[in-house]
């Protein structure tokens, strides 16, 4: 099996290589070749290279598409795309990632003329919502994004449920909910204090709550979306039927749970490196986010995720610290 | 005030321009002028031609939409696309013309780069709404086409609220229902027998009905169409907010409340021209559509539309036989 990643020199990207590069297989099948693709050349993982091609490429670009999936890779996670502050802020670059990127490499495949027929693992995002909202999003609320990336998403979805309905690939989206702990630096994403506040203070360091403990949201861990984009590999299109864009579950919890985990699994000492500084700009944004999803098809068809924060910790701690709390 | 109609050389551009050039305003505003443009040449219409010009053009090709809009008109109603049937069949032509066509007029209004900010109405349908349905689809039911044409206008929807949105344009997308009584011949279109039943025996001409009488289905008139966009046109962001994307009102009854109206409007005769020939392929086609619709946002922006399927019926007479019955 050959597969194919988009995006693989971003965050999630490169915990999918790592996956794949350790079960050497996607679901019973082994897989002999992977080919990485990213607008900067994702990093070579140890132990597969000889099987493994790694490209810098824009897929927006004319033919880098055509020329993606010229080895006609089996499973293509297409993971690629412009952040959401960046769409908002450069119009025509989100547009031109999101948008025309995915509909370039779509077109590549329906167009390939032999019969070519990928499954496609497309990630969408809980942006594609907007409120108000209902008490919990479920499955069949519609789209309403309020952000130029959520979209854009939300047209990609919409286009790759018509791709796999005329038969010219096999698709599924996935909505990731909020991920969470992002391992590396806080940043100046409007959710970067949603893994700042138990990232930080898991190393020693302090970090800023710009929002009321009361905000209630929605969280994976990196490792449960690597799960969702595997198993969704794996799912047919009798599982699937028509509505191949899916809600992922996660684990709902105010800011305030999300603390308390800090605090069973780390202590007082890690909990009190949390400065509160209130932001009125942060908290008007975060609050036009959705923060619980019903996930009910998602469940159904075998999605999992963690089932309390303090398992989403751990899950950072196992992943990303070595097992070591440095505070 | 200058107005824009594109695709003003189909059924409803026809009755939209008829309608304008009667009333001769828009709202409050009165109409100084007027641009209709379609693929062919639009009809001028009568009485008040020094004012109207017509252009055959297609909006998608290099350059159109920039000088279809470079005289800044006040109002688009943007009606051009391929039909559903067509943009199944001829798969680049749809999204050429239904998703490309629609994206290169926003961004022409975009990039107009004088503070242009046009009122844009656009036409998208129920066919972005695709089976299994609850009882009655609420304003808040997600999209899933299971058409290209469905899809396309789904996505020229999240684009136009994004539009909007960012403040480009003042946007307002309405999901029409079933447009009946189409005047005209029947065609091949699954939809045609909802109108000929009807507008065939008024004619004294027989007509086939391929489904089930306890079909249910829901239909405003062409006059009800118009109506919708012209309202359209005047309501305010305000009232608007950011959901702009409407499920028009419509009458919701089976073919037989249909028959039984033709029946009261033109007695026995006329219902004795409808001649049964079951088509299960028709019937399963019509079965994946949405067939009854809450369209409660739009009611409470007073948008109107006939209550009873004899009112739709005397509109036909009215609007297009000239008040004789022929049967």
């Amino acid at each position: 099996m050959h597969v194919l990643i988009t995006g693989a020199a971003g965050m999630i990207g490169r915990k999918l290589t790592e996956r794949l590069v350790i079960d050497r297989a996607l679901g019973a099948q082994p897989i002999e070749k992977m080919t990485l693709l990213d607008i900067v050349a994702p990093e070579r993982p140890p132990g597969f290279s000889d099987h493994i091609k790694t490209r810098a490429a824009d897929l927006a670009a004319p033919g880098v598409a055509a020329k993606a999936i010229s080895e006609r890779p089996d499973v293509i996670f297409h993971l690629a795309g412009v952040v959401s502050a960046e769409a908002e802020t450069d119009f025509d670059k989100g547009y031109r990632v999101n948008l025309d990127g995915t509909r370039t490499l779509l077109d590549a495949i329906r167009l390939a003329g032999d019969g070519y027929k990928p499954k496609v693992v497309y990630t969408s995002s809980c942006a594609v919502f907007g409120a108000p909202f209902p008490d919990a999003i479920g499955d069949d609320f519609h789209l309403t994004p309020l952000t130029s990336y959520g979209t854009a998403k939300a047209m990609c979805e919409l286009l790759l449920a018509d791709y796999n309905r005329r038969g010219f690939l096999d698709g599924v989206g996935l909505r990731l909910p909020a991920i969470c702990v992002r391992p590396g630096k806080p940043n100046k994403a409007a959710s970067s204090f949603f893994s700042s506040i138990i990232r930080e203070p898991l190393a020693g360091r302090e970090a800023v709550l710009p929002v009321d403990e009361s905000l209630l949201h929605t969280h994976a861990s990196p490792r449960s979306a690597v799960g969702f984009l595997i198993h969704a590999a794996g799912l047919t299109r009798a599982q699937l039927g028509d509505r191949i864009n899916l809600t992922m579950p996660g684990v709902c919890c105010t800011i305030g749970e999300q603390i308390a985990a800090l605090r069973r699994i780390a202590g007082d000492k890690a909990v009190s490196l949390i400065r509160r500084a209130p932001d009125e700009l942060v908290e008007r944004i975060v609050g036009g986010w959705p923060n619980r999803f019903e996930a009910r098809r998602a469940r159904e068809l075998g999605f999992t995720v963690e089932t309390t924060f303090d398992d989403i910790i751990r899950a950072h701690i196992e992943d990303d610290l070595d097992g070591k709390i440095g505070v």
